[in-house]
């Protein structure tokens, strides 16, 4: 890989426009926590990919459009620049592009709500930041979260712009679960799983950011697997319905979580493994209830049972092992 | 105005029921985030005007007994003295004993609660006050939002009260907004919308509330103009229903943003008014997604809009130029 | 008393069983703030004869397994030593453990269920310690509240289990509020509301829990039986449904705060009773708010109401008298 790396390296101090592009395919990256640009740019072929084999290539578009809005709004803003470097302000603003113009329909006006949406999210990750650092956090992709929420919530209230999230808003219970039809898609399921944490729905997709990950971490890719499988059997397990378990999106917020805790806080001793498969199970139930809470609204969860469930297990246990003084949560 | 000030000033020195009086004066100013009991005066003239031609005189008698009993409570509980004097205790409540009033129906209980609520409103007040000093942040009006809404969301259990919210409870989406009846008032919808920021329907009010910010600062006054204006141009362009712009309801959340951050916070740089407009939209998307959490419950959103999109931009971006070390939440 | 307390904590210090034991029945005394095993065995066989006289047995199992399982994974994540000693780690879990079995119908996953409910429930407890630290609070029995609500509103989610909570859902203001048959046992209801607090519909529970109190704080038993009748007498005058009252619901948070605030933090001047008598009835209406909130997802308030209450009110005057210089929330 060096021998791609070291000349990139090299490109990104001399030229403005490198060092940008530089900064939003490790944005890409950053979603799932790493920083690497070669992982970025397999992440965006696999958003395209995926985008284009589910006949709605405007993603790729949104993902690229939020990652650099959300990065130039933070170089405007004179973010921490060291971070802005990292991608850090690219991750959760590339998420809302896609999220935007995924669950929303509109003409023009749907476009701004991305350029805006995606601004936001910085201004959302700059307010953050330091609300979390209180206690050792990071806010992860909440940022993300709040705003498509607002945009998407908002959204009912204007005729310009129409709401197209799957279902209707009812109350719960009454849209019957339906375990009768079994789950026939396991393994393309849980592939697929991977690519719903960019809103992806493609097992091709999927597949390729396992290599993405493992470009730069085998460890991350192993715990994306670990995550996906695990969530997969507790959902149908408990025989959630058959349709959401197929199309992977019990496994998405697993998956990351599964990456924070497994991959990147904790060092891989067993005790800290068997907290993270823990960390994963609790996800699925956070993900159940947070769906239960956001039906009558019909809007999805996004990444929220992931932040939540990874803030409270990183603040529940700082570190294992005696050695490791590190602070838990830095990536 | 010195000819008034001066004497004024000698008076609440000497006397103590004249310095109660000038407290809950600047309690009335203090929802605008101005500290003179002038403004004060002016904007209690409003709500009685505007109160009496909306048929509602009782409304201003929530405000009187709001803002003495919110003030009464702090000076009981020994609350800072100085943070007293500026009417810091008073204007969350003053607008709790507005709400209560116009948002539910009943006999001598229903007095009782503008009381109970105006007190609790003021320990509302206290308890936040250091929860938002850890990162700088004032708790703005959101004791007055969070204890109006327990009183409302509350009085659905309770027969000895009723709720006369606007519209029922409903799901987003079956309540249909009708673009189709076009807005008729923009500018009257427009002045109108400052007096909303007191919960009173009538544009006569908004024109004193005007003219009572401009007595104190002018640009105060140009913010709320701004404010009002850039919001209801971007409820119209996202198509809001009707009748809702017309009556101002898309703008007092904005009005407060844009005074928050366009003439308290920040000096007036190029970067700091278009982050402030930046604000005022964010501020109208953030209504419209809360108004759809809130729809279920047929509850208003209040003031809740203008506080987290406030927080959320100071705490994103602290200052604006290199000169301007002062905390950018100080007023 | 001395006679028995002083060879088991001999005891204690020599058998790690008995140790164990020992921070169990602490654990059933201190969701009322008690630290005292006594206690907690009156409180465990409270809830023994208080399900059995209810026709759910089960209930004890799952308090039992909900405080043995919390206590043990406080003691795998080495938490401070001296917290698990004194029960802080079991009073949560053991109230996951109840509700659990209360509000779900299912079978060996449930009590599944309970013990990764009551796991999870004390991973909050240590994840919210630094939170609620930060100003000088204490998460009382929220993670008990957090978790518990993740569990019952995720199982609308899987067709493995079953809510089994009063009512279904529903938009406030639909399901009549029925103040026409009268409340009809205002002192058995009263002293249900005391064995409320672990979900125990049952005035004998009461009786026997008012004991346990007494045994390790008169003030404890008396403020709880302020709270109940203060809480009742509120509930009836605001007409709310007749059937509540009877059961005792609108009591077991009031009789938290009266607990917590009049008995633990606050020395009892005339101020802090009349203190403590406000947060009373503040208690009662936040509870009315949450059931609104709650009812299109048919989901109890549990204790949230007493923990929200009792934080506002513990921030909102840290002391009252000029010689107490300890924290408020000390315990």
């Amino acid at each position: 890989m060096s021998s791609i790396a070291e000349p990139w390296r090299r490109l990104t101090g001399r030229n403005k426009v490198v060092e940008f592009v530089d900064m939003c395919l490790r944005g890409a990256a950053q979603v799932m926590l790493q920083n690497n640009p070669l992982t970025g740019l397999l992440i965006l072929i696999a958003i395209g990919v995926g985008a284009g084999l589910a006949g709605a290539p405007r993603l790729v578009g949104g993902a690229i459009v939020g990652v650099a809005v959300g990065t130039v709004t933070a170089l405007l803003l004179r973010a921490d620049a060291d971070s802005v470097r990292q991608g850090l302000f690219g991750f959760s603003p590339l998420l809302t592009g896609i999220g935007v113009l995924l669950f929303l329909r509109g003409g023009a006006l749907l476009w701004l709500l991305v350029v805006f949406g995606a601004a936001a999210t910085t201004i959302t990750t700059l307010a953050l930041t330091p609300v979390t650092r209180t206690w050792g956090l990071l806010p992860f992709t909440f940022p993300f979260v709040l705003t498509t929420w607002a945009v998407l919530m908002g959204a009912y209230q204007f005729a310009a712009v129409t709401v197209a999230t799957p279902g209707r808003p009812a109350l719960p219970g009454t849209t019957h679960v339906a375990p009768a039809s079994p789950v026939a898609d396991v393994v393309p399921g849980m592939i697929e799983g991977i690519a719903q944490v960019y809103l992806i729905p493609s097992a091709v997709a999927g597949a390729i950011i396992v290599l993405a990950l493992a470009v730069n971490s085998l460890r991350a890719a192993l715990f994306a697997i670990i995550g996906t499988v695990v969530a997969t059997l507790v959902a149908i397990w408990y025989e959630a319905g058959a349709s959401a378990v197929d199309a992977g999106l019990w496994d998405f917020n697993a998956v990351l979580t599964a990456i924070a805790l497994g991959a990147v806080s904790y060092r891989p001793t067993l005790a800290a493994i068997l907290y993270t498969l823990f960390g994963i199970i609790a996800t699925v139930f956070v993900q159940a209830a947070l769906t239960t809470v956001l039906e009558p609204l019909a809007i999805p969860t996004l990444t929220a049972p992931f932040v939540i469930t990874t803030w409270l297990f990183l603040l529940g246990k700082r570190h294992f092992g005696p050695d490791r003084p590190a602070p838990a949560a830095a990536r």
